[in-house]
């Protein structure tokens, strides 16, 4: 990361409100020119020792500086700089040190191409080779970026983001500052087939997608369009990259989707669920409230709130970790059985 | 979804062939405009009951009325519409209420880009921003959406929709009627190296993909192109989003692949197989006709005909869940075997 | 396949130095045209035995000839060519019968968009619709493919090939010789938010993406930008396709990620790792060198080097198969028990 408003070790614990340690010595001349991690920090950069368990790596480190806790003691090459919370002062270096982040000019660029009757507000940011279909409409300083198509009345809200490359297909809905990252498509069809003498043929899929307000979707993350009605994700929740929400799923508020995880037909989710990467969630079901299913598991059932998940098929947190714990005794308890079967002489 | 053919009761319970019931009142003068599942339905909206399961959300529903079957005795708010079959029924109301698809005018728009010596049927709409390079032809009435890419000789058949953003890589043939949404890439380099002194050197992928009549290929898929051959995809086999087929894989007729699912190069499905949502499939295999995996399974062998598979890695569906009722079980086991060893005095 | 460089059998066998063999019989005045797997091959076409699992498969074979070892002695129908090394005579075939490579011009389509400051090596070929943000530099002899996005002041190296639709976020930077396939999206945001009072807030992810040189990556797959700092691709590794990286991740040189695999936040992966399809790694793991982990294993803890892992969660390969294996004889065991509680009379 480049690194322009350099800081000397001084106007950097300036900056957190931290102590600096020499173990009495001058301090060094040093000037600071970026934020790193603990193994990847340079000579000129700064790290911090968020938990003791990367203490040997901050032993091998080569950062010119690293911002600990205040009771921190060991003895390490790089100057200590003392905080009460590291993480919290480190996020403030990394806002310091992080590059103006790139803005998109309002307006639009010739090469768009907007469809009959397409309404945009104030201060939009339409980037090259945008296609915005017949009647859409897009927000007060919303930004479409290059390559985003944008269907036949679909709307989008204010203060959007829509990176490069966004597919958001006809009469879909988007509400405000909803960030959408490269590739996501909105509105594909769902994947609905009824068998005709062993042909699979198409059911219609008339639905839209409504995306709510402060929701953000990954990176090549696709959402079906509802078969009639809508595919809902509810406002504040939160999608990571190669996430599938099938057709007519429900999200509720505030959710955490991790990546890879896949959502079939019509399942609802409540608030505040997190999902884990790679989590498939059969059709049909109902997720309460904050439940959380930790990462690869599989869910076939109706998940009671408030609690933690786990396995494929996904059972309870606590018979999940007893169901490994015996099959990992397995063998001890075959053998336990064979020496019942024929005690010693 | 927007309602613009509104209907009366009276109308609705005539186009759907059922019998009105409003328990001995008059019937209220009600305009409805839409449909809509149980849970979501507006007071102008009617909604269907084709599961018992859903009895007590349609308590709760603000449905205006409601298709049920002709044996239904409940007391609920909806206005009862009684029907021989409430999910067909419905399905004839969502194509009523459904909006005019969308649909795009014959024509090359003046930035698309075509190479020397392609060739377009008649009807063909080739849409913004798309470029066909030399070679390409599109049989008739085919759209090719915006911003899609068809690569060098490639062959796009009559009747086909390829919505926006799709890349179909050089000499792949894609057949009749076949639909690809948003994202597709066909023809994408097989994963094939060599090791060489330690390097991973790059074997030539010089097939091509053939996606046969029919077939519909979801959001964001990716299907590999031949080590050499083809990588095949049978006629009237559906494709959900997110999908990996890799090179030299061969899918036969009237297939199934539900979304995220990876399957890996060479292996052969034969037809009406059906792989449920994250199954992975390793290569060289062969899957039999009818074949059916349960969700997240590993295919890890070969697997004979007519026949439910689960588990990772996948046994038969009878194997499996004596597995699962087994491996709950294993606590008790345990405790089992310690009285045997330990008897109460 | 077409086959331009017709072939007969005699011009065949001297291209891969091996022996025809008639059965005594005058040799058939064929014509060989392509090439293709046992199962696929037409009767023009030649193919090669590298197993003897799909000798009953060459028995049913269509092909003219077939490359075979030099002690077959089977009788089939396809006219054989007795070599070394089948598998390596045929790769000899496989680039005989190769269409010439699609190559794309030098030069900047006059639809391509260059912001300020773009500097171009000599040779690139900047394919149509392209955007390339101000301050991008794109190196010797590469090639940008159509619809492609670089954003601002990204670097791409020399030698490279983006194909169609690929996105390269700001600041990002490619190293020389990298393939990236359709679809590709570098630098999107990692997925890291604070939860305020119930919301959750976007941590600013300020770092980039570093792609070091002859990194291959498949369509479609995600590579987020690192909160601060890197997320690095190490030389020489390969990306399957609909792969996900999340931020801060390190991959060291030569490793191999096979699709659908999905790697959370700031796990580092040493030298030569082998993650099979759909793998998933827990984040801030240590994974070490020459590690394998088969299909579908759940990652979560650190990894030792130099060895085969497997399951999910994932353990030393013998002591899964072992799980595996008591698993498998559970319904025995539990009948063992059984006759010790209730010896037959």
């Amino acid at each position: 990361m480049s690194a322009d408003p350099t800081l000397t070790l001084q106007q950097l614990a300036a900056l957190v409100g931290g102590q600096l340690y020499f173990g009495g010595a001058t301090p060094p001349p040093l000037e600071i020119r970026g934020v790193a991690s603990v193994a990847e920090a340079a000579p000129d950069e700064v790290t911090f020792l968020g938990n003791l368990k990367y203490l040997p790596a901050l032993r091998r480190s080569q950062a010119a500086a690293v911002l600990v806790a205040e009771d921190f003691a060991e003895q390490v090459t790089p100057v200590l700089i003392r905080v009460p919370n590291p993480s919290l002062a480190f996020a403030r270096l990394v806002a310091h040190f992080a590059p103006p982040p790139v803005s998109f000019a309002p307006g639009i660029h010739p090469t768009a191409i907007l469809g009959e009757g397409v309404q945009l507000g104030a201060g939009v940011s339409i980037q090259p080779f945008t296609v915005l279909e017949a009647g859409v409409s897009v927000g007060e300083g919303s930004v479409v970026g290059a390559h985003s198509y944008v269907g036949q009345g679909a709307k989008i809200g204010a203060g959007c983001l829509l990176h490069p490359r966004v597919t958001v297909e006809a009469r879909c809905v988007v509400g405000n500052r909803v960030i959408l990252h490269a590739g996501v498509v909105l509105g594909s069809d769902g994947f609905g087939f009824e068998n005709d003498k062993g042909r699979h043929v198409k059911i219609p899929q008339v639905g839209i997608v409504q995306v709510d307000d402060d929701v953000e979707i990954g990176a090549n993350s696709t959402v079906d369009r509802a078969r009639f009605g809508r595919t809902w994700i509810g406002a504040g929740t939160k999608i990571d990259n190669l996430v599938q929400i099938a057709h007519n799923v429900v999200i509720g508020k505030h959710c955490l989707i991790v990546a890879q995880v896949g959502i079939s037909g019509s399942t609802r989710l409540g608030e505040y669920v997190t999902l884990a990467g790679q989590v498939g969630v059969a059709g049909h079901l109902e997720i309460g409230d904050r439940v959380v299913v930790s990462a690869q598991s599989g869910v076939s059932k109706n998940l009671g709130p408030n609690a933690l998940y786990m396995g494929s098929p996904a059972v309870p947190a606590l018979e999940y970790r007893e169901q490994v714990a015996h099959l990992r005794r397995l063998h001890k308890l075959a053998e336990r059985v064979q020496r019942l079967e024929k005690p010693p002489a």
